[in-house]
């Protein structure tokens, strides 16, 4: 169950309010009408409440009462459809794909779905996948498709689902067999073929379900090359509004370790010949070339981030669900006190330790993750060239660490708030069973954690001829050098100095293994980069933060009620550089020895 | 479900034939008539081919109709208790605690309680408990206790369980609130209190449950110091053999994660002022002591050891079904070569690392716990009296090792595995989320992996004022003074040579904290060094491994049928020496860096 509701926004305010020039994102043209700083507390606060007593109380029935599917159709867990048009009507879903102003902001959208996910993870992927099939809608439709759909989209009527994966082509999705025939209207296609995994695929919820579907055109190219994107809706809109259905069948719906209410469901499309799909963009048939790959990752950025924060949000609820536990359970003496009488647990160094574990690499998470939603934003708002290219720049560099990093670790945190609980943490009454089997997914969709290694390594690392990177690296140079001589960090400095010595001994000597001719030492070492590299920016952040904090320790004094707050950044700080970064030098010692033992291992290897 | 039993029994047979000398077990009195080395392959294959038939179709019952208590009653998976009585009747289960000579020895019993547990983890701990329970009767019963137990505990006509959990007093046994007050007949208590988390607390699989039950004696001392271990029947045996009600009742069954077909039962005993029980040893009643804790504590050796190996049990047997999956599944293109058609995922370097990070880190874990029940088993054994106690000594050091190392790595090892297999990893219909439910018990149960970690740095090291552990580090060192010159492992003796280096850097830093008066640093520390320690022996043991396997290797040539297997261990060796080992230095910086922010931590630290 999940329905214990234990998240603190405090963190997250103090990202958007004291830590990320906001005030810059809320200038751009779309949000100075609509926002301002003073806002950020009332909308937190909205959602947050929207959140512990609308949110909360669904959690326990997508557990109770998974989706399912019978005689064709998918059902929904009941109080996830009342939820679902709650949360579009009030303006917290799907309409702030909306491009006009008033939308929600990116970097408060990012920020409330730590915690709207957090709280019931298997219900928000209803909302984020209708987003971000309306999103392609609004960007490549035609003006007659954005009033055909986006309206009851936002508004909950009816939702939309991203049809990539099929049985035989998840990660390597230039290798679909879905089909489009042309028909006698240019833009009207007729669709076969069978898609897998696609969450929110059906469901009792809506009156229609807008898939946006990737297929190859006959006689297309092969590979990516030759995919474009269709709008395929369950039921075909007829141009007085009126539905008929389209020949998109569920075939069944996924049992899952997790999520257990979201719907994954299996589609199989023009069994009876009676599929039509609306051709986005355009298709040119002398190089049999879509654009439906270029379309499609249009808003990966976005997803791949909104995953990174999913993650941290479960991982982040099992947290302070734990905490609570903690200060309840009484349980032994302390070691430093072994003839005091018996204590609350939360006094034992070990839980303690498992705590911190969880708070500081949580806190790089959120920094992490807010820290791209705002180059994001800044990337799509700005008009100076230059700042906008900065800013994409970062951006590109952030996201396969946003997704990953968080994915990863979200895992070995919930672990250890698992532990904390003894053996109620295996009983399926407290919230942090559900929350490991809830957050293993994210590692795995919008691109496996490896996909994201080899786009840090193989695009992101190259990217510009290495500019975009250098100016990545140079970002945490120039923030070492700015303030290594602050009192009080000199050892959180030493290390934060040490680990970006040691990423530059890891980019080399990678760079050398490729020109070695061991190619293969990329994509075995890539995933052990990729935490290096969030490691080390997320080093970079939490001194940042710190600061940040010991500035207004010094304001506010000892006694002030913000105090704990202020002071347990400076503890996670420096447990995060003292505990966590020095993984940095160990990845680098292990690259640099360059052990090919992988390498040469072979399918026998593994029969043993 | 994980009816999909994968399992190669090659490694184990390996460590049992090749590499530990087990000729010399053999040749104790107990074994001598009954065992030698050419029996290993026959009594290994056809328990793996009960495993396998019987054992296996067992394994899906146990999710899909777990556990349930309904009106006082708990009622098991129907096929869990057919193949109870199998197990138990053919000699593979309790009977085996029998001290007479023709049981397994328990090098064997170790050995094979990882496929039997890794084919169906929710019904091992049924025999298990049983065994445990049987142990204790034997070691400490009076003649008519035996005689009146253990036949029916032998052939699976009663099972056993052992009760020290309490609602309130888990890690902290000296803090059970159950009482036993006398009665006329001197071996006879009235008990009275209620247990929690009771492992085949009961079940309709048998006639009678005969609880190991731990209570303090009516005005008996505080602490672990005043309690007493009692037999506490279920139905009250009576002389003629026929069964009585014992006021024992049901109180209800765990929700679990995982092991769904394992009923975890809490109890109520006495509430109707009739259950009895029978005290084993005596009682002091001058000074209040009893010997419950001492009893209870005699076989917690082999109970630690069997778990780690059930922890690797499970891990094992998810890795090989991934490594077949991977196989099979074609996805893609090699990064090494791009243009050629879709391959098998387990030519991918990412994937192969998945396999070999299972591998190495499952070999190693095997390596530990069998050659923990080599010298548990030769502890026991031994007349020689210093041969008796130099075994002891290492049984002591590595117990805390075979336990918490595999529980704490199967976790990480079951994310890979899931990794592995992309979407499908998160479905039930393939076996590895079902691992991963199920192996998380092993961290925390059997005194949880902080408690190994205490063990280690708080007895283990100062065991005889610090010699039994250095003993132990000096079979390392002897290792490496011994072998260090052979040819084709020079990297990975240098590695070894580091860790051992750093090892006892680590030990000088915790010895100076305690005089510096931070006892905090040790239980903040304590689990990373126990992980440094199990990476530093298993490091060690996989070396020793390699040497044997590349004699086997010059012997056979490459076109030998086993090649692959000898080769493959090579593999694993350099990989864990050269990616997993360094580890230990990465804790010696860590913790000579002696950053104190967890114990500086305090409870409002956790409330952001």
């Amino acid at each position: 169950m999940s329905s214990n509701y234990a998240y603190k926004t405090r963190d997250l305010k103090f990202i958007l309010k004291e830590w990320i020039p906001i005030s810059e994102v809320f200038a751009y043209d779309k949000h100075k009408d609509f926002y301002s700083v003073d806002d950020i507390d009332p909308i937190i606060d909205s959602i947050d409440k929207v959140a512990r007593e609308i949110m909360a109380p669904t959690a326990d029935d997508g557990e109770k009462n998974p989706a399912y599917f019978e005689n064709g159709k998918v059902y929904l867990p009941e109080s996830f459809k009342t939820l679902f048009k709650y949360i579009n009507k009030n303006g917290w879903g799907t309409s702030n794909v909306n491009n006009e102003g008033g939308s929600l902001p990116f970097v408060i959208q990012c920020a409330i779905n730590e915690f709207m996910t957090g709280v019931n993870p298997a219900f928000m992927p209803y909302v984020a996948l209708t987003s971000g099939a309306a999103g392609l809608i609004q960007s490549f439709g035609e003006e007659q498709d954005k009033e055909m759909f986006l309206p009851k989209m936002f508004d909950g009527t009816w939702s939309g689902t991203m049809c990539l994966t099929e049985p035989s082509a998840g990660s390597d999705v230039g290798d679909i067999l879905s089909k489009a025939y042309p028909t006698d209207n240019p833009r009207i296609y007729k669709i076969k073929g069978s898609k897998i995994f696609i969450t929110g695929g059906d469901g009792d919820h809506v009156d229609n379900v807008i898939h946006l579907y990737l297929a190859r055109i006959d006689k297309a190219a092969q590979g990516t090359r030759g995919i474009s994107l269709f709008i395929v809706p369950k039921y075909w809109v007829n141009k007085d509004g009126s539905l008929e259905p389209n020949d998109v069948e569920s075939t069944g719906v996924e049992h899952k370790m997790g999520l257990k209410g979201s719907a994954t469901v299996a589609l199989a499309c023009g069994e009876n010949n009676g599929c039509r799909g609306l051709l986005l963009g355009t298709y040119d048939t002398e190089t049999g070339t879509g654009q439906g790959i270029a379309q499609m990752f249009q808003m990966m950025n976005e997803e791949r981030l909104l995953t990174g924060s999913a993650a941290l949000g479960v991982a982040s609820n099992a947290y302070w669900n734990t905490a609570a536990y903690c200060k309840e359970r009484i349980q032994g003496r302390t070691i430093t006190n072994p003839k005091a009488s018996r204590t609350q647990i939360i006094n034992h160094e070990d839980v303690k330790r498992m705590l911190m574990l969880n708070k500081a690499t949580l806190e790089a998470c959120r920094a992490i993750i807010n820290k791209a939603a705002y180059y994001i934003e800044v990337s799509h708002l700005e008009t100076d060239p230059e700042r906008k290219k900065a800013a994409a720049g970062m951006a590109e560099c952030l996201t396969p660490l946003a997704k990953a990093y968080p994915s990863d670790e979200a895992w070995n945190c919930i672990s250890e708030s698992i532990q904390a609980h003894g053996g109620y943490g295996f009983c399926e009454e407290f919230p942090v069973a559900q929350a490991a089997r809830d957050v293993k997914i994210y590692s795995i969709w919008e691109g496996t954690n490896f996909i994201q290694s080899l786009d840090l390594l193989g695009r992101k690392w190259t990217m510009g001829k290495g500019t975009v990177f250098a100016a990545f690296l140079k970002s945490i140079e120039d923030f070492i050098s700015e303030n290594k001589a602050v009192v009080g960090f000199e050892k959180e400095f030493v290390n934060l100095e040490k680990a970006l010595v040691s990423y530059k001994a890891i980019m080399t000597a990678m760079a050398e293994y490729m020109t070695d001719g061991k190619p293969g030492m990329m994509p075995t070492y890539s995933r052990r980069i990729l935490t290096a590299t969030a490691q080390l920016y997320g080093g970079m952040c939490l001194l940042d933060q710190a600061l940040i904090a010991k500035k207004k320790i010094e304001e506010l004094g000892k006694e002030h009620f913000e105090y704990n707050f202020y002071n347990g950044k400076l503890l996670s700080t420096r447990y995060y550089l003292r505990n966590v970064v020095p993984n940095v030098w160990s990845v680098m010692d292990i690259v640099l020895d360059g052990d090919t033992s992988v390498m040469e291992s072979i399918t026998e290897t593994f029969d043993y």
